[in-house]
């Protein structure tokens, strides 16, 4: 059967309890600079989920009470053909995703109005981008902000019914998406070894971004987030390339690629800038590696994804503690949440098509069972998955420790840290940075297995041997 | 005096005779996948070149009565540094584009409601991103659709007055502006070489756009529009780059660099695939290149850029009367516009901060002088940039030739052509695709250059040579 239509047919049959209609908006383009001028194509990812047509302006509708299907779309005119060539029908594009109706796109509008008017319920989710904040609003008579987006403003078509659904599929990748996921692996493989090859002192941090963003270009869609390439690696959003590389730093590169077919990966390592470590890079790298190979053993079906981040940031503070960094009983700390000092982000989140899988959906809907409550702890509180894991999730490994000198001080400060933290010799460290280590993970029937053929240099040793071979 | 203040102050001349406040609004982040997964952060090229700060979620007044201004955003909080690192502030940001006030973000809407209560007029430029439309239809209590782009269905605040005064002195570049161009121009030379040396018989053309795209991105913010790589040149936009090079074909290269500064750059390129022109590709190459040099010879100060289109069809349908595709009189296929069926498109556009500078302002605004109308035919009414010449224009000079199968076909069944061109000759064309052969110009006090220290080999001699050698 066609693989859309059984997802659909899936989808429709999780959604058993619900009425009326299931509506589905396709992207549009995004202006870069003007209107014309659109950032690169990107479809959304559920739309490519359930009908994968990667073209602009599709929209879909599921009757859940006569089973109908409509796929809503304009055909090319000759004007249009002139500028993009000869397009395949949208009937024929229908068809291709199993759907057997096609439609107008403004018949879209005109058939879920329709739907209103008759007091029918509409299921859509929610959107993330301004145009479709603006059709949904359009659709329902709201303002477009309060149709943008999840959380308080949301939407009140956003159909918590329709999201769960959604979410029960989309976090068990099944066959087909672990090769792509695989495949996305072999893309990132490629391209964070470009950017290893291309530390050399005196090189603009910019110049190693084009170095691995070419691989991406030319075996992918391009990068599946904002690459992090610094110098600063305890500046988690760190976006500026500017800076030459200096000896004696660390580099940490945080990047992934996104296939063609539109699956993320998402590695980060980090080197030093010489190839060598220092004696104190190496120690704090040593920690980073061990919390992700423990992180790693730990991650199996049945496990909570919860348990696996205290258990990295417990073997964290043990650790620290060893180094004189902390002190006390490593429990108390893990309660504390002392961890959120050196390593203030989640251990992972899922990945698939987006390399944050599904945030579109509400991080604790897709991250959360229903039994977990969300931490109000700094790290622990932003960990986006923390679920049950089952046969299938694809999740990161992602531990860190980070010395940032604003979040120390305020720390210090405040008392935050309730005296476990040796402040006199954590101030050793301001200058040190960041680092962060980061796999993608497959939960297998009986364990775990990292996505891709082969695993990026990761043991100190290995990465001081890789970069002399470089 | 501070460059952005210089030139703000000249706006406010040249508006001399209006009222009221004008406003500037910067963009936010623009979503890719979710709301945290944005596209790379690209800020408004009219913000750019009246207050240069490179920051999203940034609005300004200038208060035409009082002379006074405000710079508006928010300070970054604690939690934000530590996904940022430090920032500098808002206040400091506004000093440095020559602004003496500053104010949170929200105090943006509260200051511009209050002067739409009070009566006053407001101008804004339009807008080419859904956000900026949602947030004009929240100040001024309109539809966001009625706030989007240009046109017919345009704000009513967006104001001609404001839109003339910045069309006026973003088309003619400032010394500083001539330099970024002219570095601009070296980035194109080195992607545009990058993407020649990639060309080999079996490579997927998506991997010569990472060979470009690479260079692009280690020396500049990007692409200053979506790379056409193809051997499809008859589809003019024609994205997608999956064909494994062929023997015996041509290959179009479309692209251009946007600097960090973000100026463009905008090239085309025509090779044949194997390094070796047939002769039928190179007869229509012979001619197209002969269009190019005979464009760039008559740009000249005085000159209306429409006349120097207008030239360029006519050597073309001479040159393409000698091969036996048309037959008649020039002059006469000139004014019955049979140029449009091979060139359906324009001979160049401005280009500056923007690739098709300020296209978000309305073509006919920015390309055409008052006192010239634009034209309905096929080609010479997608002319974008018509207007009488004047020094520091920056355009672009890209005739091509191209054999579009529908338009021919469509030509054909309704005689547009009125028995001029010879379809048992063009039938013999029909599998040719098409070139484009594109330069980058600056008009000077008595002539014109081309921007950038080299020009990419173009003569047909040259291309082979330079391949033969790659």
């Amino acid at each position: 059967m066609n693989k859309f239509l059984e997802r659909r047919n899936r989808l429709r049959s999780l959604m058993g309890g619900e009425k009326g209609l299931v509506i589905f908006l396709g992207n549009v383009d995004s202006a870069a600079q003007y209107r014309d001028n659109a950032y690169k194509w990107r479809q959304d990812s559920n739309w490519l989920y359930f009908y994968g047509i990667d073209e602009p302006r599709f929209a879909a509708v599921m009757d859940l009470d006569s089973g109908s299907e409509t796929v809503y779309a304009d055909d090319y005119e000759i004007d249009d053909i002139i500028w993009t060539g000869p397009m395949p029908s949208v009937s024929s594009l229908a068809a291709g995703a199993g759907v057997e109706n096609s439609a107008p796109y403004a018949a879209f509008d005109h058939d879920v109005k329709a739907a209103l008017a008759a007091g029918r319920r509409v299921h859509c989710l929610p959107v993330s981008r301004w145009y479709n904040a603006v059709k949904m609003g359009e659709l329902f008579g709201l303002d477009p902000s309060a149709c943008y987006s999840v959380g308080k403003k949301g939407c009140p078509y956003a159909s918590e019914a329709f999201v769960r659904a959604v979410v029960k599929m989309r976090l068990v990748k099944d066959a087909g998406e672990i090769k792509l996921l695989d495949a996305a692996a072999e893309i990132g493989y490629a391209m964070h070894t470009a950017a290893r090859k291309g530390i050399r002192l005196g090189r603009v941090e910019q110049e190693i971004v084009g170095d691995m963003e070419a691989v991406t270009l030319s075996y992918g869609w391009g990068t599946s987030f904002a690459t992090i390439l610094t110098q600063h690696g305890e500046i988690f959003h760190c976006h500026s390339h500017a800076c030459p590389v200096e000896p004696g730093r660390l580099l940490l590169v945080d990047a992934g690629a996104e296939s063609n077919e539109h699956y993320a990966s998402d590695h980060t390592r980090t080197y030093p800038t010489g190839g060598r470590f220092t004696p104190r890079q190496r120690d704090i790298y040593q920690i980073v590696y061990e919390c992700n190979e423990r992180a790693f053993g730990m991650t199996a079906p049945g496990v909570a994804y919860r348990d696996v981040h205290i258990g990295a940031v417990r073997h964290m503070l043990d650790r620290l503690g060893q180094l004189g960094l902390v002190r006390g009983d490593v429990d108390e700390m893990v309660a504390d949440g002392i961890g959120g000092l050196f390593m203030p982000h989640g251990l992972g989140h899922n990945m698939g098509l987006d390399v944050h899988d599904m945030e579109d959906l509400g991080e604790n809907l897709v991250g959360y069972d229903d039994d977990q409550v969300r931490s109000s702890q700094l790290g622990l509180g932003s960990l986006r998955m923390a679920r049950r894991l089952v046969p299938g999730n694809v999740i990161t490994d992602e531990p860190g420790i980070y010395f940032i000198p604003a979040l120390i001080a305020q720390w210090k400060a405040e008392g935050t840290d309730k005296g476990r933290v040796c402040y006199d010799k954590l101030e050793e460290y301001l200058d040190f940075g960041g680092i962060r280590l980061e796999d993608d993970v497959l939960v297998t029937a009986d364990g775990a297995r990292r996505l891709g053929s082969r695993r990026l240099p990761i043991a100190p040793d290995e990465v001081e041997q890789a970069m002399a071979e470089d």
